[in-house]
């Protein structure tokens, strides 16, 4: 918790040590809750319906001043959340998804079809199908997957609109399970296996190849891999369209900018005491640094442009609420115990992300002073961490906790483990609040099962 | 997949090449859930009703042979499956928890109230209530859970059973995240806040100490560790005793036994080319060795005996079927890409867990013969793997796989990731087969939401 007034976006700032989102502070919201009838308020999940609106609209305003084809495509696997994806499709975005049951979604959400791009290096035959009868864009991961789709389109008699998906071979310089475009990676083509797949293609009048695509991965902070990868990506475009693939027309570069975890801001306030931690600002590229890179190498070639950001658009627009249950200390290490936990953000965990953590109200903790403490939840196991070596203020029972960034890559990976309820999620819109998922019930949970 | 008949265990054979669960077929199984009106069969989780019996008898036996008091409490996070739960309540076992929700599937499924644990080191008031109100057996986890339980107590006006769970400062030498009772763990109460929690006790006659409590961790290995641990508390029963606490009854050394993960039988078929894997048979201690160990240690005190397994009740009686979509080469890796993925075994990409992996049919693929593979499924992260560098006969397109050991903290911890269904669960009883857990359907996924 800070002492002054501070922001950390437009959408959540502190103002006299409470934090707000928009307009309404936690603690209203967390009354708010209680009163839509909830028995257990935290954690829960709380979006701010203007910062993503900020986030897609940094992204399209940059798309919109080129003199080329765009197309701005959610990656819904970073939250499926419909009452989320509905703001986002109002700001004219489509979706790129992985699975059968995220394009039967986008379908009831109205999305058009031939805009939407399957993605995925492991796509049953019936996801194929559904991509294919609704005419989406698919990106093919290899020559099983040009196999399997001849297949569906023999089958249907049903031409698919196709792009090459293409393993560049660059290092993004991420986490290992946020690297997606290095040699030996499970996802794409790569350039010694690239003429066997055409082959396939050309052999086949049903599979109508229009565009290339890449994704190096996500979190990337440096401009200059979205550079490379373009260059790459726009010769390959020139060499296929050289060599007869006249309905070449996209290349869709895939998503991947990281956002502003560490939240420097923050933590600078007591610098020494971050063991470790990068101190320096962290500079990331804007939307529209990484629009004009792409712009500029692919110059006044007559090519369409694809993004595919997940992370950028939703993650900063998403906290999660959690509160705290007791403090201990277990020498040598002082524990922060709260309600929140891995089946919320699994993230630490399985990926030793860093998310930052902060009280959402000043502690009524008698000569409260900050100390080094870990963030744990009630999870059975040592991995149920939401922070390590966190500098904070020692909070009182039932103080507020916020995990930030939590808009992406949390809820969408959330489980049951422990058989926790997957939490309430509310969306803030200037003072209105709605509650955009209730919290799983004991019987939802049982639902599939014979109890 | 192996040429010669060959067994994993009593339920998971392979004949001619065809592995079976039980008396059944996987092939047949497969066929069977086509049957139940299930659209995509895989991934689907297999468990053996016998072999949860031989896992509970062993213990039980061992139990039953000892001149004092015993109780086998299930750690029902390990799978709450309630089909499989049954089984273990009739073979005479009681539960221990870690949440409320735990807690009220239990008392539908009819458990004794007085022999269950509800362990936890973040317990919400809710949870702790529940417990009193049903005259359950409460761990104590540290100082702010005494006062949690205190509050409760004299909300209610009831006594509130109680252990103390202590960190004994042992290091069971496994992964970070599978250890608990380590000096620094967010779990128990170290040796120097012991007084303060007993001062605590003392001074509310509504907090009855019947016992003390530990847990090491998991997947562990070393009898010695079990050893240790039980000379370390049955020293402390005695000097709690002495001090006055005269409703002392209980040692609950909880569970943590490893369970041979690497199948070494299989694994030696080729030993030479398992990248620097263990190759040297595992010795893991077996039920009835750690129970004749700790009885030796405990001698002829009048302790009530509570042990607290899960993964070795469970794990070993359950496999995920997973079938192949497809192989291709990514230089310098080989992918076997399978439509089971990390949403149901998420061990390997948490843990760097490993989890044998062999095909359950020959495979159809001409000349096929043995190469490195990893086993990948297809969620959109490079973590997705099942298995890493496994020498495996290359499938055909269809061939199912299994990942063995799946029965514990698998299902319990899946996720809706990419929004894909949980799966199947089937339960084999001789040549007998029943539908235990129906696949998510998409308006199970969604329900929660407003779409």
């Amino acid at each position: 918790m800070q002492e002054e007034n501070y922001y950390f976006s437009k959408a959540f700032k502190y103002q006299n040590g409470f934090l707000f989102c928009e307009n309404v502070s936690v603690g209203e919201i967390k009354v708010w809750l209680k009163n839509q009838g909830i028995a257990r308020v935290t954690p829960a999940f709380v979006y701010s319906k203007s910062q993503i609106e900020e986030n897609v609209l940094s992204y399209q305003n940059a798309l919109s001043a080129l003199k080329r084809n765009t197309q701005l495509n959610y990656a819904l696997k970073a939250n499926f959340n419909p009452s989320l994806v509905r703001i986002i499709k109002s700001l004219g975005c489509s979706l790129t998804l992985v699975s059968g049951f995220e394009l039967e979604l986008s379908l009831k959400l109205g999305f058009q079809p031939e805009n939407i791009v399957l993605n995925g290096n492991g796509k049953e035959l019936w996801e194929i199908e559904l991509a294919v009868r609704n005419g989406c864009l698919l990106n093919i991961d290899g020559m099983f997957n040009a196999t399997q789709t001849t297949s569906v389109c023999r089958k249907l008699q049903k031409k698919a609109r196709i792009l090459l998906r293409i393993n560049p071979n660059i290092d993004p310089m991420v986490h290992k399970y946020n690297s997606t475009g290095i040699g030996g990676s499970k996802f794409g083509i790569q350039k010694e296996d690239l003429n066997d797949v055409l082959r396939e293609i050309e052999s086949e009048p049903l599979l109508q190849l229009v565009g290339i695509h890449c994704h190096l991965g996500s979190t990337i902070t440096d401009i200059g891999i979205f550079r490379e990868c373009t260059e790459m990506m726009s010769q390959l475009f020139s060499n296929l369209k050289n060599e007869g693939f006249e309905h070449m027309k996209y290349i869709n570069l895939g998503g991947g900018l990281g956002i502003d975890y560490t939240k420097h801001i923050a933590m600078t306030t007591d610098p020494e005491t971050i063991n470790g931690m990068e101190t320096k600002p962290l500079v990331i590229p804007t939307p529209a640094d990484v629009v004009k890179v792409i712009d500029e190498v692919l110059g006044d070639k007559d090519i369409s442009l694809i993004l595919e950001p997940g992370r950028s658009l939703i993650a900063n627009a998403g906290i999660l609420l959690t509160s705290v249950l007791g403090v201990k200390k277990s020498e040598p290490k002082r524990y922060i115990v709260v309600d929140g936990s891995m089946t919320e953000v699994i993230r630490p965990a399985l990926y030793s992300a860093y998310h930052h953590v902060d009280i959402c109200e000043p502690s009524q903790v008698e000569d409260a002073h900050k100390m080094l403490y870990d963030v744990v939840g009630p999870v059975c196991e040592s991995g149920d961490f939401l922070g390590k070596d966190r500098y904070l203020t020692t909070p009182h029972e039932g103080c507020t906790l916020a995990v930030f960034d939590a808009g992406a890559y949390c809820s969408s990976m959330g489980s049951n483990y422990n058989m926790r309820a997957r939490p309430a999620e509310v969306l803030v819109n200037g003072n209105k609040l709605e509650l955009i998922r209730r919290p799983d019930s004991l019987d939802d949970i049982l639902g599939p099962y014979n109890v």
